[in-house]
């Protein structure tokens, strides 16, 4: 099959890649769509020194072993657990020390004709959500995880760090929260896509104002260092960021004003189509640009550029 | 009077440096006994470029501008706040970011014959807490200050990391909630004193077992990475530890593991009393040596040495 594929020496397309091979309980998945994200960009840089075919968000048909699913439209949970660990039965298989990661460890992911997941982790699609909609869904889940992990209310005030592909999503699903919001990034034309929404933006924080939550999705490994600037003595700070190396920063201010620092990843898919659903949030306007999958290089490159939005790839 | 005075080129005893002036609503105390805790020694490496009088763990008894409290024996709580601002309004006195801070920024301290606080700052002792005892309440109150952040059940697995003044502490604190307990130490003398409470103990960290909770009181910059390695998936890191000077470090695991990471300073004086007066904390075996003022740099050098607990002065 036609797929992209990280190897030590850099990312290539590969026209004659082994198709998967779904174990007990797997379906295969014809994938239709599928998103580039900051995760996959650090995946080329070294990060969790992924080889193999990267990509987790992703739409896409059952072709086989879907049992009742085969031939429907799905999106995927990418955390394949184990089943039977203390994790799993807590229900936090995301977090199965035993897991597979779709397209980031031991499991090859979406940037190919066909992935396999374990039936379980399949969604099926309602109609209304269209295919470039559907590809938000797993980075619009990791969004919601905020709201599952912290009780933001309509008093709190909530600032955004960072207008990149996943700031936008975040903003957007916090607003359904709290109006007292404000977004900062570094590109006017992403932060009219939600100032369109009625969400505050701004290209450079306050001077003297601090925030209740501050939510680092900058991708940045000096965003951190920013948010413990903006955030209030007892506030909390949600670590979105993940970037391939150290970081070196100044943490006695987390002491000294006894902030919360909690990390988020991944989420739950439910409220994510909900809210998609429901036409809360509004993903069309954060498409850049549709790639071949045989352009692969190209649209890594495209995602990386300051301005660019969501880059796809179709197989 | 006689005090020890951090000046840029280090500590130094000064026999006639000047007596603290209490402003409106402050008392002057007269020192009878002052601790040195792992924040002076970074004090004196130029945390917080603090210059003057270092010192905030003390027992004292009010010489003058106390109204109903002259001659009384006290402690004192070391935030300074300004009464009007959101934070002291809201109870976070301890966050007002007008706020000085005995001995550590904007005010001078405890190891000096006199100091000076605002009245509402003091504490009156009963008779059963001795001088020696009394000492421990500013590190005790902020070792219950973990209780007032987390919710620490029966059910929850525990790690102390640091065996040093504030650790042992926190280790017997958290004891009064889950006896699913371990503090890992270098200083099995130190580790003693804990095991004869019933608290487990070991000197290396368990190579496959993850905590609920892990508390780094280790006082050391790599205390937080080996915190991230400790804890579980979803799991919360208390960070008591301030180092002068940055940290390098690898927070993804934090991001992946979904950890809440939870700075925490000083706490409340009113279960740390009662847990003295009580009898459910022992500090007495904690006391390392009692010198005069006048030996104040040998004191810190003492308080600097890996097996040292606490050390105390005496004006």
């Amino acid at each position: 099959m036609k797929a992209l594929v990280l190897k030590k020496d850099g990312l290539r397309f590969e026209a004659g890649y082994p198709a998967p091979e779904p174990a007990d309980g797997e379906a295969l998945v014809r994938v239709r769509l599928a998103g580039i994200c900051a995760t996959d960009l650090e995946l080329a840089r070294g990060y969790m020194g992924f080889t193999g075919v990267p990509g987790h968000e992703f739409v896409g048909v059952v072709e086989s072993g879907g049992e009742g699913l085969d031939g429907r439209r799905v999106v995927g949970e990418i955390n394949c657990a184990c089943g039977s660990c203390e994790y799993c039965g807590a229900g936090l298989g995301r977090h199965c020390p035993e897991r597979s990661v779709l397209g980031i460890m031991g499991r090859d992911g979406a940037f190919a004709e066909y992935l396999a997941l374990p039936r379980e982790n399949l969604r099926t699609l309602p109609d209304g959500i269209s295919d470039t909609e559907a590809v938000f869904l797993e980075p619009l889940a990791a969004a919601c995880e905020i709201l599952e992990q912290l009780d933001i209310g309509a008093e709190d005030s909530v600032l955004i760090l960072g207008d990149g592909r996943l700031g936008l999503l975040v903003a957007q699903v916090l607003a359904l929260r709290t109006t007292s919001l404000l977004a900062i990034g570094r590109h006017p034309g992403k932060l009219a896509l939600l100032a369109r929404r009625g969400i505050a933006t701004a290209t450079v924080a306050p001077a003297r104002e601090r925030f209740d939550v501050v939510v680092d999705c900058t991708g940045a490994a000096d965003g951190l260092e920013k948010a413990m600037a903006l955030v209030r003595p007892r506030g909390a700070i949600v670590l979105k960021t993940t970037v391939a190396g150290d970081r070196r920063l100044d943490l006695n201010r987390l002491v000294i004003d006894e902030v919360t620092l909690i990390g988020s990843r991944c989420g739950p898919f439910e409220p994510a189509m909900e809210a998609l659903a429901r036409g809360m949030v509004d993903t069309e306007t954060l498409v850049s640009m549709i790639y071949p999958l045989e352009e692969g290089a190209e649209a890594f490159d495209h995602a990386r550029e300051p301005g660019a939005l969501k880059v796809l790839l179709k197989p």
